[in-house]
């Protein structure tokens, strides 16, 4: 991991959001300005599509504007995350070059009318983009307002693979500089199936429309080139930050499990992680999701602290039908980003547009004005956070790690598999049953050292299709010293080029998990399975059966079905001094609640506190202090009983044996 | 509106249908005309789909065949409505002038092979289709058996928008005309939002394929611009033939409720208003929808009389699953045209065609002839209509108005909105609920002038999303002066930029409904909630729900949720001399059955006769003449009483106190 | 039908599977040698997709390694079906001639990086196939493993029509020759209607994206052009390896009821008819729906042997779940296939891959290597095959024939048609009511000979909506000489050119049936009736109701339901000495049950042997030989009652009056 900049500046919780003053008249500005004081509001994003207003034509810059609004601000004590302005090119550039817009893979070209209608591989893009981050780089340098750089915005959101001529040519330059030979190439793809072998690179496609499936690795192979290519179009933008402003953080928005960009190379690109969360207040389970990226957020920079770069205050408006959050709801989940190691809670965006596809999106400020509940909800939390400011020196530790990597992904959901069931979705229930647990994890790649993973007592692996070299002898290591393990079924099949692993599955653990598979196969969709365990509960299980032998493992769990005569479903196998299970089917979340009890008993894994079911209690510590949340997730009511009086660091009241909080109400407790 | 051509030549309620002569041998023309004959068949639309047979290559024209079918038709007392041909231009023109085909917003070509195979704005089409117009203008324009011309045939039906070279820059030239000035146009767009700033016309594409949402004022000025743009086909046409026959009316085909095309803007340009209907029998609510429809059309031109062009006699053949009428209900639904305003009931098609893509499509004379009961209830029908000659100089009164116009309908079924079921489709549950009062309606657009409004003792307002500058004023000054009116959610919130009033929803109608709204939000797919009235009776809601503060207003009904603590729904106003009553939510057709029967209470509103469940009745009156039609929508017998005795002009039969019709029976009373 | 090639060398029940050597290191290739003499492999498919090894840059062969390993089979005895190699060109393909790529009918192009991706039109790829096919022929024509040609792979599979320029072109010439002019082409398409006359050939496209129905006459000869074009591209290669090795037989691989290829036509170009049949085990009705492709197999070349080419020994990989076929179910159902004609089992593919898009595709040697449940099972069957080499000069005798034709199975399902559901499934219920009465059905094209017919006491046609010139005839015929007939709902309706048969439904068969129809209509989706039979049985029936007319025809079965009044529904006609059933609506399977029971008793068909339900028995004979399958497709035991003691010929055992099968068990008896 490249070296983090300095970050002693951001001492505090950041509270703010995403400003665009351009789309109001400059009276207004001096209200906005006010309003944000009364709110709290200690920084916001500047800038981020005002590429237009900034470069009106092509060449002639306008920065009188942001100068004056610069200024404003830094008046009023506001910081400013400056933004490149590159993530929404004006629409002189599709005039100007055409070619630089993006086309899908059945060749329709994308147009100017909405955002980021850019081609990644266009040169002519690139070229602007370069010039532009300079010149705002250059002018803003020195500014005292300025404290971090903003690139670009939620970069490949909307347009994450283009397959113009100059992304086929990027695609056979990346894949030169890969393979060299043409013979490596021809291996890795296995295109002596289905007559593909290729004699020069000038007859490699993207994954254009097909007349049926496309060669799986060609597919992986553009997947990565993809990550890439729009990652060059990063540190492309990084390398002139740096160059002009060496000392000033620079961040990129993150949206969470994003499947096209492998947030683990991204992260290392920038000095700080920061996520644009936007759960769905109609989703039940919308805040465990939450709680799982927050946990990926953290870790992709090891623990270091991250921000909430984005959320609403209020609904958003591209879902098909989007509700609110309810009162105190927007409070309780700023405050879970917190307990698991945000440093700042931000919005999109400050005042809500008049005009435009977002009009309708939720803000700090809402069409009604300020005399509004979103608004009174807003500056109370913006006044409460004043009181967590020590929360910036310190982080969050997990005993358990997920394993969890976008090559994976990638390889897993190619079409052409024995199920599409057999996806990403399928890590939720193993994160929720150790939610249930009240049980922080980690992510950690499945490339992660052995001196990583013995930070660990357990480590959970719901999916690893992909299993690269010496993936298998270091989770061999980690157990064999003693730690625990977990491994989900359609594990260890393929290696880095998807070739399968021969010789039974999964063979890179077959040692580690005392098993054999022959075969697997899909059940029928919305088809449920009855699973028994060892000490004879019953839970249901679907989407996929692994035909298990037992190499020295015992069983966990069978089969209840009679066709399937009890064959076993969840195994473990003691390995060295540790032990590692293998579950062979989708267990629901209750089975999987029941068997990562047993696993967090074994491995000596404790919640923090004893909570009711819906109460959230993570820890952060640090500094020699030691912050313990308590965010209650339900609508009703809760007693949370405490081990020793504790002191709520946001109303400063001591607790003695018990904490109560209402409905979605929140406690920090030191 | 522009001057009604004299329509005093058709003194008589129309009857026929669409004839395709050139589809059959001439050897059976003389059996057409004498079966329509026996049918009492008056008019035929002719010519429809005879291009390529009058223009067989460019430039040479052969009239010869449509001169015999003339003078046969005009030989047995058959009026004519001729068509101009231009609705399906012939193969060569593709051939010829292969940019004239219209182009998908994919960029996808349409080719010849069906029907409507033109781009509105090519100009080879516009300048073939003049050409054509003309020589039939000219050859006929003496011909005794010409009634009245139909141009074209259902505009926009298949290609609505079409996005070529030439669309584009026609939409620019649109654009320019509109805005005159750059500023304007990023003014009213709101381009500062994203990027998407305008430096020059040509910058400008229409809403393509984008990478997300486009500009929701760009697509709202690209339906206008594209219903414009169809509109001066037809008046490019009308000038034409209004130059060479200056007394013969033009008519052009509607389709109901068609979102494409601002049928308000449409019908001033002709001078007859026509419909094209195919209700659907699978569907029980059909009736309902025909009635709306033509409430529509009715008011389209402000109560002068119309014509229902085209109905099935039997089945359609373009749905996936086409049901017949049953016995009795295709006289049932002509005269429920009649009913409502209509002056003539036609079908598509006179006779069954033996190939193409419609060969299934029902027919007055069907594949198996005239023995046949299709063809005996069409001479029947025929039979019965020549006692009815004196309709022709009445029209229908109404008390109740429905506020209804196109740039509503695009601008609130837009991406990007709280939610997708927030569309036209909650229209229906406001007219059924009038429909179930035996009231009927009159449509007005939003932009009606306050003395219009004054005709009405009731104005109900489903949705109002886009309020234009100065609707509210009249509005209010309407309900000042005693009227009332019934305004639906998510009213009153953009003005015609599609810009957001702010400072409270619904800005424009606040003060008229004595309410604020802060938030609202979108309810799950499928989720009702509970709606309590004040007095204590419940029903259900779904798809929205304000967050109502009251400013004067009282509470007619609330939010049964415990959630929601009985917050208001639905509320009324008492404002001047009238009231406004305001529906936060969606209810469903018995709760506004419940509310619109106190609102015509209040209003005065009463139906003309008391009729049982499923039984319609509406007034013709005129001329010192009155008629009531009954219709029995239900397959039961049904006894309907009556004030006083009244003559059925069908049977000529005297109904004392009360008439008794049979299932799907018919009695129009004097 | 041309005459068959000489088949006497291909005296043994063929056992095998495609081999992809190339796939492989060489060093692997003597341990397949040697592990298909253990399973008992006699044949494999070879170089199905070898072409870009053939021929790794445009016209550079590689024949070096095929020669080996065609050196190596013959060395270990087995024999080798080999492939012609056109089925996926190279990537050079498409490089060097680039229009030699499919393109869809929105203007897409299909790239390279999956298979088949050629334009059947393209003259390039006829070229450079053709200079592949006469290299191949010519190289092995003498050696002594090869035993026939295998002609490309699976025509049609992904890409069955192509609308590039070449595409339009060809169909151009296509009509041309058809209808020599333009008249009898627009006479025949009906183009009087929409404006749709052509004036030059060069007007006409293939049925492109449209503004909406393209004409349907234009569709049905764009499916018969494209069949023929493609069956084109085989007779290419025929010609060619009839040349070079006149006495091989050639083959190509079906694949059961494919829309896109005319087989009736096809099957006549080759010597031998194959099937690639991939029941889903998720579906209870598959063996069903295999007994039906197979009876249509056999059915192809009138009762020769055919062979099973592709089957998987466990799960394939392209639906979305793939399941496993049971214990044993492999077996029986290869069993199945010998059952009802074939000569040969074989398999896709001998060794699972390690890599590309078919790499989870069950294989004869899975993943896991020979020690496993699969690899056991197949070594089972081949060795148990060897027993039945005898089976290869016998085949079925049906007693009733289904009536199934391309041309009508295109033309029902055309757009514009009264309802989507009446289409080619409804043959599924028909088929599956002979199945459950243990009755083996031929398969005979409409336009059979009534020589031909009279070999069947019951024909059997489903639906005949397209119904020829003189077949109304044949089929009076047959049934005045005494025949049984059944004919299901929407037939007779329409003639070769899709243009309707005048005069009352269904016009060429109303004296046969003695009924006349005025009208149908589709039901709505789901939708159910009731049919009551004459000896009063209540069933359901959907989809569709006839509006029948007795004119000689007595009642079989009625409506059900009130509003239709015991209308007719199923009628019989006593026609000469024979009768004929017509059935008005779409009966679900129990009410086709009881219908063919009583066709069977009337015509005197009986099952071989009265089995209990789920067992599936046939009958081969010939050459003084007779094997009766038992095949229990059902999971439990059951007990099967012999007229007569009986031998197994797999086991050698004799059974007195009963044989006892276990589940999925297979009996052969003598």
């Amino acid at each position: 991991m490249k070296p983090q900049r300095d970050l002693s500046h951001l001492n505090f919780i950041l509270f703010g959001g995403d400003y665009n003053p351009e789309q109001w008249p400059e009276s207004i500005w001096p209200e906005d300005a006010q309003l944000m004081q009364e709110a709290g509001v200690n920084m916001v994003s500047l800038a981020i599509f005002s590429w237009a207003k900034l470069e009106p034509r092509e060449g002639e810059f306008d920065f009188g504007w942001l100068d004056r609004i610069m200024n404003l601000l830094h008046a009023h004590g506001i910081k400013v995350d400056l933004a490149t302005a590159t993530a929404a090119p004006p629409p002189w550039m599709a005039k100007n070059y055409p070619d630089s817009l993006p086309m899908t893979k059945d060749g329709v070209t994308l147009y100017p009318g909405a955002r980021q209608q850019y081609c990644p591989h266009s040169v002519a893009y690139k070229t602007l983009a370069a010039r532009l981050v300079a010149k705002v780089a250059e002018r803003y340098a020195q500014h005292p307002a300025l404290a971090m750089w903003h690139i670009n915005n939620e970069y490949g959101c909307h347009v994450s693979e283009s397959f113009t001529p100059a992304g086929t040519n990027a695609f056979r330059a990346w894949l030169q500089a890969k393979y060299e030979t043409m013979d490596r190439l021809n291996h890795a793809w296995g295109t002596a199936f289905w007559s593909q072998q290729y004699g020069d690179w000038s007859e490699i496609h993207p994954p254009r429309s097909a007349p049926t499936f496309v060669n799986p690795t060609q597919q992986l192979d553009w997947k990565r080139f993809s990550s890439d290519a729009i990652l060059a179009l990063m540190k492309m933008e990084v390398e002139i930050l740096r160059r002009i402003t060496p000392s000033v953080p620079v961040v990129t928005n993150f949206m969470g499990f994003f499947k096209p960009l492998d947030y683990w190379a991204w992260a290392q690109e920038e000095d700080l992680v920061s996520d644009d969360n936007y759960p769905d207040p109609l989703d039940p389970q919308a805040h465990i999701g939450s709680a799982m990226r927050y946990d990926l957020m953290r870790s992709l920079r090891y623990g270091q602290p991250w921000l909430l770069m984005e959320q609403t205050p209020a609904a958003v408006n591209w879902r098909n039908r989007n509700a609110m959050k309810k009162p105190d709801q927007m409070r309780l989940w700023s405050y879970q980003a917190l307990a698991r190691g945000a440093n700042g809670v931000m919005f999109f965006q400050w005042r809500a547009a008049k005009a435009g596809a977002e009009k309708f999106h939720g803000a700090m400020v809402p069409h009604a004005g300020k005399d509004t509940r979103v608004f009174r909800e807003i500056a109370q939390l913006g006044s409460e956070l004043k009181r967590l400011d020590p929360l910036v020196r310190t982080t969050n530790h997990a005993d358990v790690a997920i394993v969890f990597d976008w090559d994976n992904w990638w390889a897993l959901e190619l079409d052409s598999h024995p199920s599409i069931d057999m996806s990403a979705r399928n890590l939720m229930p193993y994160y929720a049953a150790l939610y249930q647990h009240g049980v922080t994890c980690d992510f950690v790649p499945s490339t992660v050292s052995a001196d990583k993973l013995r930070e660990y007592k357990l480590v959970v692996v719901p999916n690893l299709y992909l299993t690269k070299d010496g993936v298998g002898p270091v989770f061999e290591q980690y157990v064999a010293a003693g730690g625990h393990m977990v491994i989900g079924a359609f594990s260890g099949i393929s290696n880095a080029d998807d070739h399968i692993w021969l010789g039974g599955y999964p063979a890179p653990f077959r040692a580690l998990l005392g098993i054999r598979i022959e075969e697997f196969e899909a059940l029928g969709a919305g088809q449920k399975q009855q699973l028994i365990t060892d000490d004879e509960e019953s839970f249901a299980c679907d989407t996929w059966r692994d035909a298990i032998q037992l190499e020295g493992a015992r069983v966990l769990a069978r089969m209840g079905e009679e066709e399937h005569a009890e064959a076993p479903a969840i195994t473990q196998n003691t390995f060295g001094k540790g032990s590692a299970v293998y579950v062979g089917t989708c267990p629901d979340t209750q089975a999987l609640t029941w068997l990562l009890a047993r696993m967090c008993a074994e491995a000596g894994v404790v919640a923090p506190l004893a909570a009711p079911p819906g109460v959230e209690v993570t820890v952060r510590s640090g500094d020699g202090r030691r912050f313990v949340f308590v965010l209650n997730q339900t609508a009703q009511n809760v007693e949370v009983k405490l081990a020793e009086p504790m002191r709520d660091a946001l109303t400063g009241l001591e607790h003695a044996g018990v904490v109560t909080l209402a409905g979605y109400g929140v406690a920090v407790l030191m």
